[in-house]
């Protein structure tokens, strides 16, 4: 059997939930506690696009089983990729402005011989660009969980492969914009002329982060910032050509290029929301991440960016709680054994 | 030897210049008559990047020295990337503005054993934004050499891997931007997760070209044109989800892709131009490509597009002429032998 990174259990007896954040490309599992603390985690890199034969059943058997045994009737719950028509079992998306109580309402039950497992549906922008996410909306739910100050009126930034800006209003989700940034700089870095020269440098792969807040990426940030009639497609080639008139140094053609995608997309979703709504911005997700979307910000004149590391596991828990599959005082319901 | 696409020859006695249109995938070579006229002309997929051996000069031998035995002291003249870092000579750029007499004045020659070759540099704007071209300016030299009211005030627009806008002012380029926007075709389709629905629709990765002119492509267009202010990292994700939601068939993923970035290239590039200078716009390249792009233009209320087909010719043939490489009655200049 597979090594499972496992903190040791803290207080096994006050274990009650167990929540997946089952995306395209990893397996987080946690164990909750009585007042939705973590317990354990444990994470694989069996995202639903690298679960070991496809099976996502043996995956969460793998990932839960002693967990289960120890307390059989433990509710599960799982939001993110896995309820994509990729993934276990397709869960439709709510449509927008949605909320807590419209995530409760999608939640489909998928039931597998010894295996309960509720999941969150994604949601949807309707319209000739609509737009989708999966799991980014639990984390939202967990932010306005986390910092009770967001749910009148925030501006949720979930940087990643595919980042989204999320408007929240009321305390539900009104309308979101998904940027390819991270996908761009990862096909760009491997695949384009672009990220040749960094990588003859001796820059490796994981540039992205080595070089996180470099002067290359302050560079890249300004020239979307005091260049936004430029188009990007146009942009991104100065990351050639200011290397080959010897402006910028190959090593940092990478930090800039990041700075290129990153800035643009600031420049582009801050456009949108209009000089009305420049308020206060949250940032969601991994840090090293964040700290260089906070950097883009603050050359964007927008300081003080306030960041939330772990959004998922609150909002797990608090549609978990909403849903009656546990009650906050640490009592589980639907308990009745599955198989 | 390799076998070379011929063309038999007309009239052999009359040939005066080899001309080489040398870039990163191919190699073209042309024999040229007493006025510019193409005798015969074979190409290979040489281009700098994919040159057998690296050896440029074996290669040039094996598309030449049936020419050059005819004729001894034929002149030969090259433009493209055969002259940068990564060509046979590197010949530094010229900075814009720049016209006929700058490229004249760059020509650096080339002498080995029994090659004497002159090689066009390439031009560069400089300033915080710099950019590059090499073997597009030659394209423009014959492009105003074919249509001679384009000299005074005009926009050529060269698609590609590396799309060229070129603003001619009395007779010389006056700036220039490159957009990468075939270069990003590729790499989405190719490496993204944007190309697999179409490709697992059985659209082959000659899509670009297959699907030149659907309904997919003209959605691109006018998605771009009436989502100015979105942003390109945010509308290429609807190519995805138009097709999640049931909005666009998954076989013209593609070619709807390729509208908007082609319709995103046209926004960005006419947007900088600025209303003052929506003047007629003139094409030059392939001609399923120009296709693609004149439709695009329609899209943006730009009609009338001219196309010019092959200009490389043509700016070669001035560039040589002009150098006194030859004399336009016939005559050949500079005919020591050179081994």
């Amino acid at each position: 059997m597979m090594e499972l990174n496992a903190v040791p259990s803290r207080t096994q007896s006050a274990s009650r939930l167990i929540a997946l954040d089952w995306g395209t490309s990893a397996l987080r599992a946690l164990l909750l506690g009585a007042h939705g603390e973590m317990l354990e985690t444990r994470t694989q890199p069996w995202g639903i696009m690298r679960t070991p034969n496809g099976d996502f059943a043996q995956a969460f058997r793998m990932m839960t089983n002693d967990w289960r045994q120890r307390a059989p009737y433990l509710p599960a719950i799982a939001s993110g990729m896995i309820g994509s028509a990729q993934g276990w079992l397709e869960v439709p998306y709510k449509t927008c402005p949605a909320g807590l109580d419209d995530l409760v309402d999608g939640l489909q039950s998928l039931v597998e011989t010894d295996i309960r497992l509720h999941i969150v549906p994604g949601i949807a922008v309707r319209g000739d660009l609509p737009d989708v996410m999966r799991g980014e909306e639990t984390q939202v739910i967990g932010a306005l969980e986390c910092v009770p100050g967001l749910r009148t009126d925030a501006c949720l930034v979930l940087p990643g492969t595919h980042s989204k800006w999320v408007t929240v209003r009321d305390a539900r989700i009104e309308t979101f914009s998904t940027y390819m940034t991270g996908e761009l700089f990862a096909v760009l870095r491997d695949h384009s002329i672009l990220g040749r020269p960094a990588i003859a440098a001796g820059v490796g792969s994981d540039a992205e982060n080595a070089n996180a807040l470099s002067a290359g990426f302050d560079r890249g940030v300004v020239a979307v910032r005091d260049h936004a009639c430029v188009g990007l497609s146009a942009l991104i080639f100065s990351a050639r050509t200011l290397m080959l008139t010897g402006q910028l140094p190959p090593v940092d053609t990478l930090s800039y290029l990041s700075g290129l995608l990153i800035g643009e997309e600031l420049r582009s979703a801050l456009a949108r929301r209009g000089a009305r709504r420049r308020g206060p911005v949250t940032l969601i997700g991994d840090p090293q991440l964040c700290a260089r979307y906070a950097r883009a910000f603050e050359l964007f004149d927008i300081p003080h960016v306030v960041v939330i590391e772990d959004a998922a596991t609150a909002g797990l828990w608090r549609i978990a709680v909403r849903a009656a599959l546990i009650f906050e005082d640490g009592a589980t319901a639907l308990s009745e054994p599955t198989a």
